[in-house]
């Protein structure tokens, strides 16, 4: 670990522990022992789910009462080129510009650190809290994500656990922490198209069927289509080929197939259903032979203005003097899994400009202020 | 050689030793120094034109007045897997139903076997004849056709060469010897079409361009565009895509380019540079950012109702007693260097059912049905 001049706050000195244990997923590393030891030092009973390769721990304090849980990820996303890093990525430095770089700064040992420095604060000062402070922590949300917080949430829904409100601690701001919050997330439901054709000669067309010219007006359609307006809560859903093959690589052979990988990030304004009816319905209009394999991602989820993002907008706005923006936009995360068990869920992490990139770094003082911001947020459900 | 019982006709042995050199493109393996051997017994000029590492060679009889050619190749395209044969591709064999078989038989070793004893038979009865044979044969037609066919053309056309009338000995026949003879070739043109969006994250679209979106109600119009009605010649000119790619594999990335290969046949209703600017007009009408890399295979060409045709099509009802169909139909061959010079073209040579095939074989007694036509054609042009 190499140190700036000033001694570190206890918020940074995990940080810097927890990114010099290299968890790419589905690795832990010993990241978690590390949070679990603090945890029970403090009082927390806490219970390993290790689940195939992945590790995952619940652990709770308090006996009755509102859930707050804090929830994350100790895994992280490989390094790319480790040439280009300014320095070696599992290696904690914070620079000359007073930011601490390293895999996972962002994403999210910053916060987990932040999290589990303003618990230690908060149960310092308030034994005796209301409810209970609970914590859900993965190391495969940056891989599939079928053996953490989906696998966790399972268990926890079997046995009628309560989980009123969820903190995550994914990167949700985007110039200064907490100029935003996730208040939820659009699904994501993807489909692999395949319109089959006949194969055949260029020079005979009329012997074949070509499956690009028979799927191109259908695109165009699915690609002008309005899905829906969106709402207060969310951008309309939008619709997106990713990739769209066909041939066989000879120029003058008309291809058998064609397939097309699209995904729909969409709003609570549609349904699963509803999309997939409207997607059949036009590829039906275009009278085309095909398949649709549809992979749901995940269902969207919203947290509307109440206790818990009042309490973290009131946080914000006392620590940073700054008004926070609810937003749904942006990918997938955990908080899909967790939300299915009708809990409150917001994302609040740092600045997220560099995450998955080489050189991933955060503003080290924005830690100390996320930390004073989930305390706060303690203080405002549970003191 | 595998022999059925009763002796082989001239033509028939020609054609299996032809079979039996294994002249896969560019090699020639020996059919020239054969076919040269026996012009040259016959008083032929024959002038060997090796073009780079293709063989080729040009031969006359006759001193003055129509020249009448016969052209061909002597390369044959590669085996495929040799045990779907059912005997060794270079074995020429003679099988129960009467049928050559061996890589060549039907695409073109029969042919020049064929035209070789025609010309034997005419020169030996009409040793005087009117007029000029000439032969141009190469060993590149089924390859890139650089240094074959066209490489001969051009030495022919600096030198002013006569040549009024041109028999190509390409499989023409569809079911029975003599059915079909080609008399001209829709020209081809092959474009690159690449067109540019931007990348991006899927669930961030307003930030990407999407060029999958972009091309598909471009492509959808180009897909059902009439270029024009064809005429008395040839069929309309017809549009394919070939090969559509776009994507970077992964299922959340919105890719930034999209490349889509096509292809024209085209008639001699329309012309390469109105078809480059009416796909230019589509492209631009939908406002892509785009390029196309264009690719010229071949002009088309039409040899109308005249001489030739007239004396193919009369000796051919002599010898089969039926009508030949005259069709610009089907794939470019080296017709359409040769019909550069000014050239009455004709395509007629044995069933093309099985060629390019594994156990490429045609029926034995066609190629004598073939021998006949070929000599009668001589006997109308130059006896």
């Amino acid at each position: 670990m190499s140190v700036a001049s000033s001694p570190l706050s206890p918020t940074l000195a995990l940080a810097c522990q927890l990114i010099e244990r290299p968890s790419v997923t589905p690795l832990d590393a010993g990241c978690q022992a590390l949070m679990i030891d603090r945890l029970e030092t403090l009082g927390f009973a806490v219970e390993r789910m290790r689940v195939e390769d992945v590790d995952n721990f619940w652990a709770t304090h308090g006996r009755e009462g509102p859930v707050l849980c804090f929830a994350g990820h100790t895994d992280v996303v490989p390094t790319g080129p480790v040439q280009a890093w300014q320095t070696p990525p599992f290696q904690a430095r914070i620079d000359e510009q007073g930011m601490l770089c390293g895999r996972g700064a962002a994403d999210m040992k910053g916060s987990l650190a932040a999290m589990l420095v303003a618990v230690e604060r908060f149960v310092g000062e308030y034994p005796d809290h209301k409810g209970v402070i609970a914590w859900l922590i993965t190391s495969d949300e940056e891989g599939p994500a079928l053996h953490g917080t989906q696998a966790v949430v399972e268990r926890l829904r079997a046995r009628g656990e309560r989980l009123d409100w969820c903190i995550v601690g994914e990167p949700s701001s985007t110039a200064l922490v907490g100029d935003i919050v996730k208040n939820g997330r659009r699904g994501s439901l993807g489909g692999l198209l395949t319109v089959r054709g006949v194969q055949g000669h260029v020079a005979y067309p009329h012997l074949a069927k070509n499956p690009i010219h028979l799927a191109a007006p259908a695109l165009a359609e699915l690609a002008a289509e309005h899905w829906d307006d969106g709402n207060d809560f969310f951008p309309p859903t939008s619709f997106q080929v990713s990739n769209l093959n066909a041939g066989t690589g000879a120029t003058n052979v008309i291809p058998g197939e064609l397939q097309a990988l699209f995904n729909f990030r969409f709003s609570t304004e549609s349904t699963v259903d509803g999309l997939k009816a409207r997607v059949a319905a036009i590829l039906d209009r275009h009278g085309l032979d095909y398949q649709v394999d549809w992979t749901l991602s995940g269902l969207p989820f919203l947290t509307e203005p109440g206790e818990l993002l009042d309490a973290v907008s009131a946080s914000i706005r006392s620590v940073t003097g700054r008004d926070t923006l609810p937003s749904t936009s942006g990918g997938t995360s955990d908080g899909r899994f967790i939300a299915t068990l009708g809990t409150q869920v917001v994302e609040l992490g740092p600045v997220n400009a560099t995450i998955h990139q080489v050189n991933e770094r955060v503003l080290a003082s924005d830690l100390d202020l996320l930390t004073d911001i989930y305390y706060q947020t303690l203080v405002r459900l549970l003191a």
